[in-house]
């Protein structure tokens, strides 16, 4: 374990394609550009199933019966409510911060008033996991409201999970199509292998650690725009297009300077990301419906070109190419983007720490040394140069 | 990349043994008991050094110049403060919250309040980093001052690092050896490779979010008992034991039910850990000066019975062993010994931080599947059993 001075061996950097974990949670094959939870295909979940199925089913390793499913719907109503100082410290934040800095400190707020927090056991773990499942809608609905200076919304009871944070984000009730898009776009999001916020909980919670401290380290690692802006950025890359016509000029002027073209390519998939296929077809419904074609029309000239250059080494649209008109036709901030992509992942996250919690070994990976030699002679102050 | 259904490799549990990084900044040698911080011995830091030059040392690999060294203590000291909503903040959380709960919360709300930490760029990221170091004493103080009841106090200008820390903590400023016994507990503490806590920070870093998040990610990591906590449980253990001669029979008993006996063995150390080496010496000393010699008699009653039975296995005190009795005879309650760790480390983690993030590559790395194989048949919901 010694780190030495002089280690030859060569390492991965970013430890891409190192092995950190088991799971039996979900499954990307980035060859064969599938997704699947639990064994189950995400088109197989997107059509059948819901989030709140989904949520068990990342939890506890296969689809609930009607009385569990039920039981599990019934305890995230009953814990999705947030106590009145929370929204004061959502209205207080909200003012300043980024929705992402203010998604994480409201999390570990709601940590540091939770008694079960201090020193969890297993089970306390899963049942802070629920608290947060639960409560993340409401949390991200009442930031993205307090930021654009609307009042806050509580949830409804007598709405689907997917609903209810559409109804207590936009203000209104969706409509049967919007509810669908909105579950829809969650379950995709939900798990993403050892994506870098997943990791981020389960390094946290590696320590014997709380589940709000992972999901606080999972916000703080979602953050940033390598993980979580993407579609933030994708979306403006389409606005600033303008439309169709210009798609062509725009790519390559970016192309020359060698920009980076966000919402195009994946570490994992090198084929077409089975996400961004399910959005697209939402993304082209809504888009018309709202009268914004033309964001759509742009959308896809750009992955035209896009692929025509660069699919056959693997390129193509990812899921934050469509997500992001997606959200932003239905009324969504491009700052609350990263946001709802933790509305979708919580299960994810609290998925996979319950389940390295369980067989627990605490991450502690080394780092080659490749500095100064020991030892040094200290150098009194006044004689350095 | 795919993370295929049935992947025959091995791994390593908790990346143990697995490179995941280039460093410059810190090296420990295990085998050889040694620690150096840019190729200086820890033994000549906390000898000669102190913890203002040494978190330069960390930062920008070399000891500063007197003039480089006046400006980087008056840059912490005119970061030091905190405002006073973030005051009442601390006053309100730690009614309830454990300190390190609480520490997370005040630093995510600090870094929603400034707003470099949107986007940063390189250089923000520094000066973010340089802000923390210098708020961290501060905000450890008041969450250790409100978490007793205590009214705060403001940072003392005229003071060193260490001092101001101790000042604001137990309310009277620290004789000679005091304020030398802190800063070496602060030096001790600084770095120590990539520990689960610093990793954290990095990966949080590595998607090009902000310090703020690194940090506060970095804190949710070093809450767990297997990481921060060893020192609170050592000082249980030395205290339930109560006097020396109550030693054998305390750790037969423990060694037979397989308790693990905290604050010794470490993953890295297989020899006596030098940060214990130089604690002891402290230890020795307070408790002698504060009338509780009986704690660190049986302190190192444990350690000689410890050693006979487990020496050769490479079983020593590690840091966590003598840091808290250190801690408990000036005055700390236990639940804060871990906030002070996070004050030393502060600079390790900024460091790593910064280190990494300026020839940055996103941390993904793989999880092996071990699940059912997709596609499963969706059954629907009345069919099931």
């Amino acid at each position: 374990m010694a780190e030495t001075v002089e280690q030859k061996q060569e390492f991965s950097r970013g430890l891409e394609g190192v092995i950190a974990a088991e799971t039996k949670i979900g499954y990307v094959d980035g060859i064969n550009g599938i997704l699947a939870y639990r064994g189950y295909d995400i088109e197989t979940l997107t059509n059948q199933s819901n989030y709140e199925e989904v949520s068990y089913l990342l939890l506890y390793g296969k689809l609930p019966s009607e009385k569990e499913y039920i039981e599990y719907v019934s305890e995230l109503k009953k814990e999705m409510y947030i106590e009145d100082d929370v929204y004061e410290l959502i209205k207080k934040i909200s003012r300043t911060a980024h929705p992402m800095s203010s998604l994480r400190t409201v999390v570990s707020y709601i940590g540091g008033k939770d008694k079960t927090s201090v020193d969890p056991d297993v089970k306390q773990q899963e049942e802070i996991g629920i608290k947060l499942i639960a409560k993340m809608p409401t949390i991200v609905a009442a930031i993205k409201r307090a930021s654009s200076g609307e009042d806050f919304i509580k949830p409804d009871p007598e709405l689907s999970y997917a609903a209810n944070f559409f109804y207590q984000s936009a203000g209104r009730k969706p409509d049967t199509v919007e509810a669908k898009m909105m579950d829809t776009a969650l379950i995709l999001h939900a798990d993403h292998g050892m994506n870098a916020s997943t990791f981020s909980a389960m390094l946290t919670i590696s320590t014997l650690s709380d589940m709000y401290s992972a999901i606080t380290s999972a916000i703080s690692t979602l953050k940033g725009p390598l993980h979580g802006g993407a579609n933030e950025r994708a979306l403006a890359l389409i606005k600033e297009t303008g439309s169709p016509d210009n798609a062509e000029k725009v790519l390559s002027e970016k192309m020359e300077k060698k920009e980076k073209i966000m919402g195009f390519g994946h570490r994992v998939y090198k084929v077409y990301d089975p996400r961004a296929k399910i959005l697209k077809g939402y993304a082209e419904y809504i888009t018309k419906k709202n009268g914004q074609e033309k964001l759509f029309q742009t959308a896809t000239k750009i992955e035209d070109l896009m692929v025509n250059r660069l699919g056959e080494k693997g390129i193509f649209p990812n899921v934050d190419f469509y997500s992001g008109i997606l959200y932003y036709s239905i009324g969504f901030p491009p700052d609350v983007f990263t946001p709802i992509f933790a509305v979708g992942r919580i299960s994810g996250w609290v998925a996979r720490s319950y389940e390295y919690v369980q067989n627990n070994r605490l991450f502690r990976p080394r780092s080659r040394y490749a500095g100064e030699k020991a030892p040094r002679r200290y150098v009194p102050i006044n004689e350095r140069n």
